[in-house]
């Protein structure tokens, strides 16, 4: 019997593999189903393209150790670029999610496209070198923008403060300079795949809100991302708050980016006189001790907190975690968001639910990048692809 | 290369096939990557077990009539029971989801689990007969019931109008008597799965909203059902409605249900000395012309639509389905529940986002608890377990 080309097995073993745990023959073949002659020929493709790396086993059942195989998440690196309004955070990680190196430094999306993703290629390419690694051990790039992405193509759709950028093609872009697949999207998705990863693996619904500037949310429904129909999920900064008539830049009245960003904060403490330019100056004056900025800050954290509440109600997720500039606020900031989903959401739904700050803190958007990129590279048919090559 | 009692691969053909369009052994060995004598050694096993049918080609590429491949979706049939409070649907579907036989008929949850189930059973024996299908041909028995039911387990959990039934067996007690699987789930949740399977192929993410005597919301993401993390996703009912106060019977007030439920428009039309005991009354009302009922119904579409318009934002579904006794009332509840969605909702979640009642009526729960058979049977694992014997 010939398999052709084909290499089929060899992805869901290493996706067996990724959990850590190494194996030897006969438990792979009893957990896929494979025969052992196809496990061997299939760890031998894969230990040819260094995905596995075989060990000795410290325990033997029998008199002779046996071989035992394991995931080498050392073998490739992913490269990623973490970009907000006006700073970037850059990193080359490998498949264990481990950061090898990385830097952070202004870069505004304003100045458009190319000057920006420029700057990507240049810095991306000193972190490779930084890591003792080079371009052949790169298996893919990984970007998150702080705008709507359209998932299929990877490019920006309308983002509001990033001139220039509307339907630029980013993954191809980059691919033609950095030679690996590239894979793009918002900012707030990519900060959830991370703080998923850093959850795993008990948590398979986790909400993550992004609170800064505006207000989102990234939505994982039974371990994948939910991007909903036109890739506009998590958009619950422009949700009607009740009793409030502020206006939005949006154009509507009431919503809850209106009372709760940070450019709502920041603009609400210069109407005091207090000077503030931006969700980061809120946390800082907080921190100073503004009685102003502390009370506007505890009642974002209530605002935010009574949306959730719907949501909980309707999502039943297992784990919320709040990240952006506001979570800085920590505690004070917390404190609201707990306080009013736990008196206004069903007892089943809150019972184990579990609200807490960003795990990874700045990190959570180049873990997630490289999350996104590995879940792409390491998909069982693209490895059957790649070891039958 | 032997395969030991492995039939690996069966399950992705059968999965192919199940769309519905018949396929040559090239096509498919293109499509899985399997070599072509894998692929007529997987066809022969689904076709020693009926899941497929060969057939000639009406169109051949060559001069001869090439063999073609088709999903038998006649070859099993599953037993549905969708169980409401007083009255139950019960059927007979194929895998294509025909229906072969029904009856609905007043089955009283409140008697306790084995006097139902007892009638469930007798009940399919006498449709299964009537189909013209005997045991042999059951692949699976799907059942919805009126609240909360551990996935895991297929056990109701705490059921408010249930007495009896909390923690009892249904799928053991159903599976000893039917002698085949038995997947349990609420009624929303599978009529959730019915409303989907009707949309389909072009939904991956349906909200279906219940609107009886309480409301509730299955939900699809991704072409798959969320439950959530203890299984409570899509409690809308109690979801706190902004200025109402109104005393909800699960001790709260405010809740939607407690404003837009088929229980509360009626006990208001009684306080209005107007006799009405359910949802039905409240609808057969409004269609008798009766004001004060029409005007309940359309201001619980709009109460519905306010707390729907939040979720949009948060879920971006691509179609809404609105069903239950109340749905009934047609466009007096939809023309409330789009205004408000419309009107509330971000414009790039609501520009292809469809707002209608059921596609199935009545028949959504059995429809959908095939479904949620179906997918338990043939998912690809357990064909290749069935194919391997």
């Amino acid at each position: 019997m010939s398999n052709g080309s084909s290499a089929q097995g060899a992805g869901v073993l290493l996706a067996i593999l990724r959990d850590g745990h190494a194996r030897t023959r006969g438990e792979l073949a009893r957990l896929t189903g494979l025969s052992r002659s196809t496990v061997s020929q299939r760890l031998d493709g894969l230990i040819g393209q260094r995905w596995v790396v075989p060990q000795e086993s410290a325990v033997s059942s029998g008199g002779r150790p046996a071989t035992v195989f394991a995931f080498n998440d050392a073998a490739r690196v992913v490269l990623t670029a973490d970009l907000g309004a006006t700073r970037a955070r850059l990193a080359v990680l490998d498949l264990g999610m481990n950061v090898l190196a990385e830097r952070a430094e202004q870069l505004p999306v304003a100045h458009g496209p190319e000057p920006t993703l420029e700057r990507v290629v240049t810095v991306l390419g000193e972190l490779l070198a930084a890591a003792g690694r080079d371009a052949s051990q790169v298996c893919g790039v990984g970007v998150g923008l702080p705008g709507p992405v359209e998932h299929r193509s990877g490019r920006p759709v309308n983002p509001p403060i990033m001139p220039g950028w509307d339907g630029f093609a980013v993954p191809e872009w980059l691919r033609a300079r950095l030679g690996a697949p590239v894979l793009v999207d918002n900012d707030v998705n990519i900060m959830a795949l991370g703080e998923h990863w850093a959850a795993r693996p008990a948590v398979d619904h986790l909400l993550f809100i992004k609170m800064g500037t505006g207000i989102g949310c990234g939505i994982i429904s039974g371990g994948r991302l939910h991007r909903g129909a036109q890739g506009a999920a998590g958009d619950v900064g422009h949700i009607r708050v009740p009793a409030s008539e502020a206006p939005c830049r949006c154009g509507n009245t009431g919503c809850l980016e209106a009372v709760a960003g940070g450019a709502s904060m920041a603009a609400a403490l210069r109407e005091a006189g207090i000077e503030a330019h931006g969700s980061r100056d809120v946390v800082a004056l907080m921190r100073a001790g503004d009685l102003h900025a502390t009370r506007l800050v505890r009642q974002a954290g209530r605002e935010v907190g009574a949306v959730m509440a719907s949501i909980v109600n309707f999502f039943n997720p297992s784990l919320i975690v709040v990240g952006g500039d506001v979570a800085e606020a920590g505690e004070q900031v917390l404190a609201g968001v707990r306080e009013t989903i736990y008196s206004r959401s069903l007892p089943l739904a809150t019972q184990h639910l579990g609200i807490r700050v960003s795990a990874l803190g700045e990190r959570a958007g180049i873990v997630g990048a490289a999350v996104l990129v590995a879940e792409h590279v390491l998909a069982p048919a693209a490895i059957d692809r790649a070891v039958a090559g």
